[in-house]
């Protein structure tokens, strides 16, 4: 088996192509931690400078981001057909009072695919690690 | 704010449309829990039964999914411009010396997005739950 050239494919991509991306993409997954198991969930997201920012309803993930550690994915694929992903983790915080205004008003420059058109609350993650992956056909 | 009418957007998916639009996919989303924190991958997937199941390499995910309570994410748009999301939560096994022959087989008709060529081991979840939401634009 070419185990070898096989595994050639997988490249391992530099912060700033991580980066950009990461702030070409609206939609995105978070993962955290509730009642010890891991839980996903998708959302809309801008950067803003050095945070990812998301908007949430006071459920389950209000309760279990701020103030944790947590992970951040966006994939796709390139023109090429090859798939990539880029992971950031990150300490989060609950931004609400300080950010809302600045957010809202460069978020309405997204679109809404995942509905958080009445949560109330910011959430942001600092992007304290960002790495990212191109898996070649 | 119209808070009443703009959560109508979302819409919870009843389980046979949730297997249908997990099925039809073939990059979903581990996220596992490792040293307390959360984590995800992208990965290439199959259904079998009531698994989800992709291969694996000796890292990271190799020692923190097995025998562990997991979740696994897919998302996408349909053709009017609505995105959904479906969630599975379940308890996921390494099950390379039972499946790997079956799974392999499966795999060969999906497209390897996510190049795991190389990766020797089988891993599947069980879908103890499935749950999806579409967000209406």
């Amino acid at each position: 088996m070419s185990t070898t050239v096989e595994t050639k494919h997988v490249e391992e991509l530099d912060e700033t192509e991580c980066r950009a991306l990461l702030a070409a993409q609206s939609v995105g997954r978070v993962a955290y931690v509730s009642a010890g198991a891991p839980m996903i969930v998708p959302v809309n997201f801008i950067v803003f400078e050095n945070m990812v920012a998301f908007r949430s309803d006071p459920g389950d993930k209000l309760s279990h981001v701020p103030m944790r550690q947590v992970c951040f994915e966006v994939d796709g694929s390139d023109a090429t057909g090859a798939a990539w992903s880029v992971i950031v983790h990150g300490f989060a915080r609950d931004v609400t009072d300080a950010l809302s205004k600045q957010f809202d008003e460069l978020r309405r420059t997204r679109l809404p695919s995942f509905a958080d058109f009445t949560n109330p609350s910011w959430l942001e993650i600092d992007i304290n690690q960002i790495t990212g992956r191109r898996f070649a056909r």
